[in-house]
């Protein structure tokens, strides 16, 4: 078998076999297929596709190319969420907690964030003394005991997509439908859960910029999840606006944990009961409507923070912050974004959004950088809402006062304020499961 | 200026421009865009494609990656040929002579054959004592003084090619058509000439397998040269049947020579006289009629036959072996293939021709390989011709007598032998200017 072979037949519109994927993944994470080859081949994806069971493949010779993690330990259904990213998504935080106090079992391996998006893992980590490195066998007692442990990946797990990632990144190959279902997949799948609810975002603030694109990418991930044996569904949520009021690391933190008190803003609570409920109804809890009611009440009785509190608690973390938010301590400089005149917020740019928290320390541009755990926005009014001339439309927070300018001048070009209220989108666009598609917004 | 927003624009359907396009190739060639971002480039301009004037600047900034040939010393319209390689592709052997007995400048830079297609400078090679590294100085005088010269490549012509050329190869982007043009016509660019004759062979025996390809390809190759200044023509010549009789080296310099004396093969004479004219008439020597007379005489005459010895002496050649082609000596083993049944032959598959002939010695499969310049075929019965069962369909020539049992059979699997007669399509297929197609097989 040759790479080249493989290459020709893809370039012509071919359908790849079992042996010939496997052939190339294998190789190329040995070094024995060059980067030439599979910057070749991945532009050769990019225009002809791959069908579901090419796809699948894929993911499965990238999920087989390191280490999986063996999590037959931990009783009963294992379930696992993915967001495919978005500006202000602290929703893991409020799901885990909400599913774990209702008898679910959530084994969450999560990422960190790069460039206008940040990651559940940089964001536990502005909780005091919380780890995200769990070995495997604390990960599995954890998630035994209290039903919920969210850790950074450990060992080498699926080295194929940190290679691939790479490559496509330099050579404009990252937008490629089954590239990016497999990339997700793979490490899904080497993840070890279960049952997988995917959600997917849409929008300016998101990878996929429309529900149609969205919907095309969450078929192929279910479908290769279903093929490999996976209990998957997906959302398509809005990421048009920001989710929530605040974008920052400890920001998002203590939105989260007010979100787990009852006290969160409607958005965010209700994506999270919607992601909450489909977790719990794969993990076979019960219906759908009755794993809905059980999460609203385990936010109403405290057992969803508890459970936050408990996993902070068994992850190292000092959970008295978020009992008393005050002790996370305040950014230094504060800066304030006005409205230059009166109307309706008819739109804020969420990606712009992004980078202007990461721009004010809250992201990173490089793997290395270091983040201002205290940096970020509070997005004080957001679509919809009606403003005066003059009126606060953001507050801005950093630790290093010269970033403040130039932050506020990019958060203001996001803000777009019109004479008309604008028409509300509904926050759930879509499910999509191995048989149907529902749309909500049309 | 980065690649990876070129590869996106080119991906995207764009078209670069001309300093994209020179950043990407100087680059490239001094080792600052790698190899796996070139790659994808190449993949996508595989299924993008690009335009005229994006193609002429390829070519320009390929041509201008290295050494150009100055070739002002040498006074008048110098004109040079290029043939897409062919089996049994001996027509610059007889068409140069041609040009420079009816008073043209032909500075020829030639290449080595790989696969199953033989280059000029091996066939030259087979003449003893002929070199064919000819220092530019006295590749300008040979010219100025006798009218012609062929040599091999000297200094750092066109690396730009040579190394994006590899890269194709490996990646299974080598069939895009702006790829191949810039390839041939940066070489021709960088050698110097005035005036170039295209000969894009089409048919089983060449790269490009139909009429249709091969007009596309010399029309992208018309407008860059025509565009880069430089006046060119190209004429679609047949390849789906080998030109003349002998396949391998010293026989095809042998049958070049017989073409010279006005004994050669119909449609070996047909094409050089046609080809030839053609250089004349870009060269200023007269009307196409005029020049086609001309150059029939300069056979008749003896004057292009003189020619020849002239150049391969100046190439310190023995040009005794051309009056006296016994001198050449004979390959040690002949084999036969005779025909299995009565019937007229109906096809023979060039590209196999080729392959036989490189199996007995007369090509080689890598760069390094060593050509047995005896060794080849002689094809007694062509497309057309009428034979009985177990009559000579042909002779195989080789110094290594264990190697004539499987060109044998690969030789036999190339006739296709039967009932009817075939019909019989023109040599020419088509011309194509700056301006206009015409077609001679419709």
């Amino acid at each position: 078998m040759r790479m080249y072979d493989i290459i020709m037949k893809k370039r012509n519109g071919g359908v790849l076999s079992k042996d010939e994927i496997h052939f190339m993944i294998d190789g190329y994470v040995k070094g024995e297929i060059p980067d030439y080859q599979m910057s070749a081949m991945t532009m050769a994806i990019y225009f002809q596709g791959m069908n579901d069971e090419e796809t699948t493949e894929l993911t499965l010779a990238m999920a087989a190319s390191g280490d999986q993690m063996d999590l037959s330990g931990i009783a009963g259904v294992k379930v696992d969420k993915h967001s495919t990213g978005g500006v202000g998504d602290k929703t893991t935080l409020v799901l885990a907690p909400i599913v774990a106090a209702c008898g679910g079992r959530v084994a969450k391996m999560s990422g960190r964030g790069l460039g206008h998006t940040g990651g559940t893992l940089d964001k536990l980590e502005s909780i005091p003394g919380l780890s995200i490195a769990v070995e495997p066998e604390r990960f599995v007692r954890t998630v035994n005991e209290i039903g919920l442990c969210v850790a950074g990946q450990t060992g080498n797990l699926v080295p194929a997509d940190k290679k691939l990632y790479a490559l496509r990144d330099v050579t404009a190959t990252v937008d490629s439908l089954p590239l990016i279902a497999s990339s997700i997949m793979s490490k899904k799948l080497a993840s070890g859960s279960d049952a997988i609810v995917l959600d997917v975002k849409t929008g300016s603030g998101a990878f996929m910029k429309t529900t149609e694109d969205s919907i095309g990418l969450a078929q192929k991930m279910v479908a290769i999840g279903t093929l490999a044996g996976r209990k998957v569904v997906a959302l398509i949520t809005d990421m048009d606006t920001p989710l929530g009021h605040y974008v920052g690391n400890a920001l998002e933190v203590q939105e989260a944990v007010a979100t787990l008190k009852g006290q969160g803003p409607e958005d965010l609570t209700d994506v999270c009961l919607t992601l909450a409920a489909n977790m719990m109804e794969l993990s076979g809890l019960g219906g759908y409507e009755q794993c809905l009611a059980m999460a609203k009440q385990s936010i109403a009785d405290g057992s969803a923070f508890e459970k936050l509190c408990a996993m902070v608690e068994a992850q190292g973390g000092d959970a008295r912050v978020l009992k008393d938010p005050a002790l996370f301590g305040q950014a230094k400089f504060t800066g304030e974004l006005r409205a230059p005149a009166a109307g309706y917020v008819q739109h804020i740019d969420t990606e712009g959004c992004g980078i202007a928290a990461a721009m004010l320390g809250a992201g990173r541009e490089k793997k290395e950088d270091d983040i201002d755990m205290l940096a970020g926005l509070y997005l004080a009014k957001k679509e919809g809402d009606r403003v005066e001339a003059g009126e606060i439309l953001a507050l801005l927070y950093t630790c290093e006062e010269e970033k403040l300018d130039g932050a506020r001048e990019r958060l203001a070009a996001c803000y777009r304020i019109g004479e008309e209220k604008p028409a509300s989108l509904p926050l759930i666009l879509a499910k999509v499961t191995t048989d149907r598609v529902e749309r909500y917004d049309v």
